[in-house]
């Protein structure tokens, strides 16, 4: 009996050599698996099982963890306003992890000895990968057959035909990754320090002139109702936010970090619901919650992205950050109103009965019976003691800023 | 001899008040003072300074500020891409504080008795007043008529005409506060949560269709010439920005944050300028500076902001923060290219010669020589030890993602 | 009928006065009260209940609070191990908080129109009373005849004495403040910078020689057993280890820091069971959690302290904080073995099932079978990556370390 | 002409293999070089010198970069009283990156075309050596036969006595590491966690009963005189401090944490210089900054010392980190008086003209001028805005310390 391999399995090219080449040249059953986060369409899943089984798999399977990939991650982004270098809602990073979780789970139920995937050595994916799955399974042994070949397109593409397989394996212009949680894009252009992407190279194109109004309605953090329709699951409100925001092409931008391997990298992205949410989500922060609670939401979300996009999601630090970000939710309940026009957004305001700026107590620069003058006085008074005597002990130079030390 | 108090003259109704008040009613010499950082215009100086002499001050002076700003101050906040709450550039907040620093300056080199200022005790301004001259001049009275006397305007109105000062002070229907780091407005509207600013309260309107590109040249992270065009004070260099990027109504948003007395408020504003400069900054940044290096300009630059927000501009942790700011950018050198259209801008990209992601060493998802994917393996075997061995010793629940206890 | 009035009563002199000039100049029913953090015994609280009655107080209550301040405070403070300024367990300040608000609570379930303390203007206790009164119970003014009257000790002993109160009120060379979680001292040494205070100023004397163990075993975090003892109640656990500790003399230093009304002041305390607790935790964390783990629960636990310690034990973010912590004590669990000495402890080592160094995965600094050299390779050349890219584009100047921008 | 290899030597075992290794198997010119940080004397130099000839090396040189080292480490670990996971004064990791750089140097200036090191493929040492040559030397190839061959000592006792090398190569019971800042220990009772090191394995032994005290004299920081003895260089008023301390048998303890390649380690040091230096330091700087100078100075120094201890001193961050630090210390000048005990010491006090506590303005605890009852009042109103509003927005239950969200 052979022994098993399970295969992250796209259906591309890369991983369709890798079927052939792992069942032919290892004499491995291969197990075909496609982990769904939300990217892929009945029709597109369809097909890439129909495409696994033309190219001789053992068994195809495809597991959905969409609802997983919500509960356990992008619920915290929303929570956290996790945008990677200000900019960027992480959609791939993110999602890789949780295809990887769900591959070596299905590896593990099977009994397989092999897991395979399709990264190149190039890329943050293959660390993703890799990491994921020895630590959740370090028993089973990874295999890498494109990292370690290093065959041009041509050479797969020579080698499947020569084995029965032939298709249109034709690259596209444009790499895209879809996913719940917005779809990367590169291309020649990313490649560049200086180019813009074409408009072409955005899958979703502007459909819609003139502006209209958004209202999105969270609960303890999560969005509950789309222009007052409530979703039970929040996936699917996710999913009318982005239909709505598409049609006017907003969410696209370009993100430039530090990839896991120290190099730079540039990657363009559309991620309309991502972006309307997360900015909607940190305006009703503002009104809701105390200074201190938003730094420290910042901190910690800024880490709890920093370490997901770096492949870090299984680090225990990240579910205590997760208890953190889900108690600092309590009052962040409300509507907030967004203005949708071509190519961008406003957010207009909030209602909400935790709003903390209308609490009947005082408005801010308007005469006020809580405190007066002589309040302030003593008030101010007292801050400034310790600078007081910072500078009779050290001295101040107007000129220069400075102390004398 | 009379004893001497110095102003903080507006020209407006308050202090026009305060100046007739302090002369008859407290028999003081008023030397009525304006502190110029960027936002008023000759005409507009020389107004203000005849209605002083009109109002009978012993002396008038115009203390021009606008480049000790930029130097010590926008700089850093460039340098640091300060936006308060992820939003507001501190257009105002921060200037108060040089204001407040150059009448302390002045009160002292007269050898003033009091220093003056007609802030309500509704504001932040107070305080930026307050704190400023009490830390600087603990020996100089600090006198503040209109927060103590809580007079309403019509009884101010009043007071002046009784004694034969009369002129149009009819109250704009939105207040604005104009200087050389954007415009704040505050109205009726931003009294609310829900509404946004009409079109009509914005000082500057859209005049541009279309779209046009943007050149910015940075060096050392101070912004050097804009299109090409060299500007040997960065403030000339600021105030082109801001003429270009206003005829596209870029640079208008909605702040909403804690004030320094401990309610929330909510203030409009139009920067363009600033706005166009910090992200094309930032995007640089992107490119030049390591991942720790932007982690912890985000850190310090954040906090600069919020302490220079609340009046500690003079705290000497802020002289720290600024040579460390400083230092990093030593290599944050080269062109941004912006696009503008009408109220939005993208960032295009970049040219530099300290790019770190054009080095010819590899590109992020490329094959690459300078390592394979043997070097892949041993670097995620050694950064999953860690998570290998905690999973060893406490285990792992995929189903719930957290480690038995 | 009189209005009431909840006095904060300690049964000294300044307190003892309040009560007088509270019923007699203010015309008020005094209900006098006493809030037990742990610091009291039973002998003590009868003596100063008996010394309120003579005074003529129309009730006296002691409000022992100390499992709750044990719960809903101690117990983050040995989770985060805070220690303030690295030094100090916070005895007295996180003390006064659970006292004001169960004076606060007593009042208002007493329908009292006044509270009343006798804190003087020169500490931060009264800033902890006003904040923590003004916020739970801002319909309740606020009375303070010490701070409001300035007047000498000769003064109230004389206003007591004409009301026919005669007592020894002999001021104590030192004042000593006792507690759950430590003893503060002052003294006339702590007003000066450069001195210790001298050895009879500590109340708990060196008893013993030699040297002994101590085990103290944890679970999730908090102190279950000493010596293999089981205490059900950890405030129980904390009395005996103070016990043992106490009887070495250990624990004693001198805190400098920053008070709330903005100058430095210092104290002397002896708190051996905080000290000892907290450093047999934090050991214990070192070997039970990881890097990033420790890394923000530091963070945290820091903010955590100078909130606390600075009155603003109410500020949401503390409740968030507090759930990080308790989730991250998920495995800290074990003994931990010190050795006592007089005057100072030794940590000598902990047993746990969740120490991360005894996995059997690998020792740190023997030879492993989980890696080889090669691996190290790969590992260190994506480690290097990064900088090599810097060093390629910016160059490196080895004399003085810098890059040349 | 054979390739030219340096060799980084102790004198021991395994480098000492790596000499005729690297010569006989690899037909290479062995130029083998110590850089001494501090940590070796002229006898021990001049022996492993001579080690170095007899096992036939081309040439062999001894690097003294102990100045620099001073200049370019300590003092910034002083200016940071960095103490890893708040114990360990990073006494051999910082060291071994100075030993790196100056023999990468070494080997750039005679042109060699290989560098080696010693190191095993288990602990830190190894990561420190190959990073530091890879970033600096990408040019040139790192051998690390020890690591490679995994042969025992045994086996190369065996090797070096077949080509004529005897001598007694007895393992110590102790491995030593002995350093300018400090000493490490390794021995069976590190690889245990609950075990410390017996007496016996302390290089400096209790000489002195009895306490004196001692004065260190810091100028901007840096350690100027000890006793009142001025020492120009630094360096050796640390070698003072340490001579004195030692005979007390000061400075000893466990260190626990992570290591680079992601399993936890122990190792004992003994390290008096540093470990009072550091005390004194920060006890001078809590008489002499800010707060927030304090908050931030050690939010960057953790990360200072963090980033050095895991082979990341070249990260540019760390330069920027550095001219923080230096400015923060324009105050801190001043005595410090420490009272020394065997095993132990206290922080007695400090005397300085920059002392924000004696500065003539308010003493903590005192009545006092500046401020009255009424400017408190106003303050705590002030200060508990924020909370007013929240609570009467969300409601706050006393029971559980939590508001409704």
């Amino acid at each position: 009996m052979n022994k098993k391999v399970v295969l992250a399995f796209s259906g591309g090219l890369d991983t369709s050599f890798c079927v052939k080449y792992l069942k032919e040249e290892k004499g491995l059953d291969v197990y075909s698996a496609i982990a769904n986060t939300g990217g892929f369409g009945e029709d597109e899943l369809k097909e890439i099982e129909n495409g696994a089984k033309q190219l001789g798999v053992t068994e195809h399977v495809t597991l959905d963890v969409t609802n997983l990939y919500y509960r356990n991650c992008i619920r915290y982004m929303i929570y956290g306003n996790v945008l990677k270098n200000n900019t960027y809602p992480l959609s791939v990073s993110s999602e890789r992890i949780f295809q990887a979780m769900a591959i070596v789970d299905y590896a593990r139920k099977i009994g397989a000895q092999y897991i395979a995937h399709g990264s190149t050595g190039a890329g943050n994916d293959q660390i993703r990968f890799d990491l994921t799955f020895q630590i959740l399974a370090p028993e089973i042994e990874i295999l890498t057959p494109i990292r370690d070949l290093t065959l041009s397109r041509e050479e797969e593409i020579e080698y499947l035909k020569k084995r029965g397989i032939q298709k249109d394996w034709t690259k596209l212009a444009y790499s895209i990754n879809q996913g719940l949680w917005g779809t990367s894009i590169g291309g020649k252009e990313t490649l560049t320090t200086d180019q813009a992407l074409p408009e072409e190279a955005y899958p979703k194109q502007l459909k819609k002139e003139g502006s209209e109004e958004l209202v999105l309605t969270f609960e303890k953090g999560e969005l509950k109702a789309v222009n007052g329709q409530v979703f039970p699951n929040p996936v699917d409100a996710i999913r009318k936010v982005e239909a709505i925001g598409a049609d006017y092409a907003i969410g696209r931008d370009i993100h430039v970090g530090d990839t896991i391997i120290g190099i730079k990298g540039r990657v363009g992205f559309e991620a309309a619901a991502p972006l309307m949410i997360i900015k909607a989500h940190h305006l009703l922060e503002k009104h809701t919650l105390t200074k201190w609670q938003m730094y420290w939401k910042e901190q910690l979300a800024n880490w709890y992205g920093m370490l997901l996009h770096e492949a870090q999601y299984l680090e225990p630090v990240m579910r205590d950050i997760e208890v953190f970000l889900e108690h600092s939710q309590a009052n962040v309940s409300g509507d907030v109103i967004l203005k949708l026009h071509p190519y961008r957004f406003e957010t207009v305001g909030i209602r909400s009965q935790h709003d903390l700026m209308n609490s009947g107590f005082g408005d801010y620069g308007e005469m006020n019976k809580e405190w007066d003058g002589n309040d302030v006085k003593g008030f101010t008074k007292l801050m400034s003691n310790y600078l007081k005597v910072f500078n009779k002990v050290n001295g101040f130079d107007v000129e220069t800023g400075n102390n004398n030390g």
